[in-house]
């Protein structure tokens, strides 16, 4: 059984960290599947999936070190070639990965108590976002 | 087929790097799945997976580079806000991810020679772990 | 339905940037499967597989973040203890990480018009590779 649907969002963009834990568990309740995993899949090349305990204090170090790790003003070549102002955006985005696969058992996400879902959109204006969320199991 | 295990392990914490290749193997064995794909996830959010040789020489190298990228001693809002002292556990967990797929053929998976499939616990004590090891496909 | 291949290739080493989407997406199309997933999985512990916008600028961007993130010239542990001079390479393909997971809808991958599958090769010397490519799903 597979059944695939898409998660629509908006983000505020620079390292916005929106959790969709809820929505994801909507999409695995909906499917039917009670033994299998979900892939979770952002489209777009400026944007990552990864999982974190969605707590302001956390959230906010987390945009610290990717500004701290990949700072925004560089001389970024792709910057320069393609007039845009998004090279660090692409490359958090790489770093972070675009794909999270989490096992479902009993129709749930085998998630920890304090271990959120999150995309982090790390472009530099707000967006909307596409994020595909795949359910493969049995009943 | 879908067989769905948990790893129960133990760690030191502080970048423990933990060996989880040979126990995945036996769950891949143990499922009866000969062609198909094994997901591993860690329960928590401040312990990831990922590949790496574990030779003692590269573990150490490993804690040493997630201590100088995300050093323990920076002021993280989490620390101050939850009275925890692990908000680098958190974002070093993040970078480097919970989950891992890894195909397997001929009821083996298909690492290379010296890839091993490694624990990272970046908590800050000691934690009894649970790795969810999810093994889908066919005999 | 799983079908499971392996795409072989040539890399330069030093952080070759090699996209893979345009061989990804022929053998989604030679599996048959419409409706699915694909997982790709680089064997060996000094490579690893993201997804980017594969722009001569921005291919160069991430080059420079490997090196100023994990230096080449560190006095790594593993350099000295199993004398190889890669120790960099092994912890940069530890952070990327070796696997990553796409779904399929239409016999296609649900890529974004920028969002390319890239093998990086972190490794110090031109490599012959190999990337599991596996597809599951239904027709």
């Amino acid at each position: 059984m597979i059944v695939t649907r898409r998660i629509r969002c908006q983000t505020q963009g620079n390292n916005h960290v929106l959790d969709l834990t809820g929505r994801l568990a909507q999409e695995v309740a909906a499917s039917g599947v009670r033994h299998g995993l979900v892939v979770a899949f952002v489209t777009g090349s400026t944007a990552g999936l990864t999982t974190i305990e969605d707590e302001p204090g956390l959230v906010a170090d987390l945009k610290d070190l990717l500004d701290r790790l990949v700072p925004r003003e560089a001389p970024y070549r792709h910057n320069r070639t393609e007039g845009d102002q998004n090279g660090h955006s692409h490359l958090r985005a790489a770093l972070i990965g675009p794909s999270l696969v989490v096992p479902v058992e009993g129709g749930r996400m085998t998630l920890g108590a304090w271990q959120q879902v999150v995309l982090v959109d790390c472009d530099v204006r707000p967006r909307a976002r596409e994020v595909v969320v795949q359910v493969m199991g049995e009943e």
